[in-house]
């Protein structure tokens, strides 16, 4: 691997370890200040409510809009990200009530990319009405 | 986390696991055949040779060529995978020189989905043109 790759690696993995830091002790909107670029395009699955959402206000706002349908949050716990080339993927878990939702598992695969040491992309895996 | 969701779990960690270790052994195209629904879905990023794959055909069919275009492979690398609802996701990196090119390093994010039993979508990350 060359320096120039072995540099960017470096800086690819310094910005998961700050998400998953950050998301880990709830702080998801400061991660999204301090991380994200401010044209971030934000993906979810088809025929979910923010399919695609453009623009760092965009996802805060998809975020307090998740953040206020919860009504209890047990757990949640995010894995150890792994790297590959300007991306890096990790799991996030939820066991959540939701209001006016029996409580429940959530799990879900996460892919970020990076440029310039912020993110500016982000998709999200998760199976509809699972 | 009930007992259908920890059986789900398991089935998913066994096909990835299967997935990793074949593909580990370079027996990529036996992963295909072995594991893939015949409907699945393959996506590469957006611009690629390969945007849009249906089919286990069609899918197959890729992975011949990429294989053909490959004048030495010095080593590839496949990370453990990690396990979110019926997604996991792993990095392949590749210690590579392709016919007519510099000997580099590929690295990617994959991304599959796991339904009775079978992968029927995979998503590959990675930079286009690094």
């Amino acid at each position: 691997m060359s320096t120039l790759e072995a540099t960017k690696v470096t800086e690819i993995q310094k910005v998961a370890n700050r998400l998953v830091a950050l998301c880990r002790e709830g702080k998801n909107l400061d991660a999204i200040n301090e991380l994200y670029d401010d044209n971030i395009v934000s993906l979810e699955p088809k025929g979910s409510r923010h399919e695609r959402t453009e623009g760092k206000a965009g996802v805060i706002a998809n975020n307090q809009e998740m953040f206020q349908t919860v009504e209890q949050m047990f757990s949640t716990t995010i894995s150890e990200p792994i790297i590959g080339g300007n991306f890096f993927s990790c799991v996030m878990e939820m066991d959540v009530k939701m209001k006016g939702m029996d409580r429940m598992n959530m799990s879900e695969i996460c892919v970020y990319e990076v440029k310039n040491d912020k993110i500016v992309f982000e998709q999200f895996f998760f199976t509809m009405g699972n």
